[in-house]
């Protein structure tokens, strides 16, 4: 992880907490940018637990609905993200989670999930798969 | 609108639908981000039919969970967003809607809605208020 990722102590965590709408399930979406690009990297969800530890630690933290569980970010494939800032809307019910990512965000191995436009009428894949991946790490 | 609205003819609309997951509610989370300086807006709702107005008219349409009735963002505050492109993600669950906004995206009168960070330990506002708004458009 780099050096650069950012933490908060415990009373900044739970200001944050505070601020944030979590809805019926408990969770609260977050997008995640790249730091300096402004890419949107991806959109996974957070639970109390989730925000807490990436807040305390700098390591982006999700909660996987599909697995019930926490969800580490580059667990299994070491493609983390570090993080450089948090911040949560004017109804405290979306988060935008500014990274640095390493590797690539997306479970496809394409370097974000957006990757699926129009195209002369057609739904059409318009980057590329950079690494290739087990896709281990799908939401 | 600007005359660079991107409009898609029903096929592309519906290849888009199906590729979408909406989720119980009918709903798809959708996050708009300012063509070119790629900041991160908003994020709102969309349902089928918002989905379907905003690539045919090239004028973005939210669905609001509060109201239960579409939302021309703009309606009411002239602030709307043109539609440049947009993509779905590997999942099929998140759009990321690229779009030029007229005016700010915020119904707090703030050019993006994510104005609340952590500053020397403390949740702060990191945005000032640009336009003096009603707050008529709060999703």
């Amino acid at each position: 992880m780099p050096n650069t990722a950012t933490t908060y102590p415990k009373a900044a965590i739970d200001a944050m907490l505070a601020a944030i709408q979590f809805d019926a399930q408990g969770l609260v979406p977050a997008i995640a940018q790249q730091h300096g690009s402004g890419e949107v990297l991806m959109m996974a969800w957070m639970d109390r637990d989730a925000v807490a530890e990436t807040m305390g630690t700098g390591r982006v933290c999700y909660w996987s609905r599909s697995r019930q569980a926490p969800w580490r970010k580059g667990d299994t494939s070491g493609h983390i993200q570090s993080l450089v800032d948090l911040r949560v809307d004017c109804d405290g019910d979306t988060l935008l989670v500014e990274v640095e990512q390493t590797g690539v965000a997306c479970h496809t191995g394409r370097h974000n999930c957006f990757f699926r436009a129009v195209r002369d009428g057609k739904l059409e894949t318009i980057a590329p798969v950079l690494i290739d991946l087990d896709n281990s790490e799908k939401d």
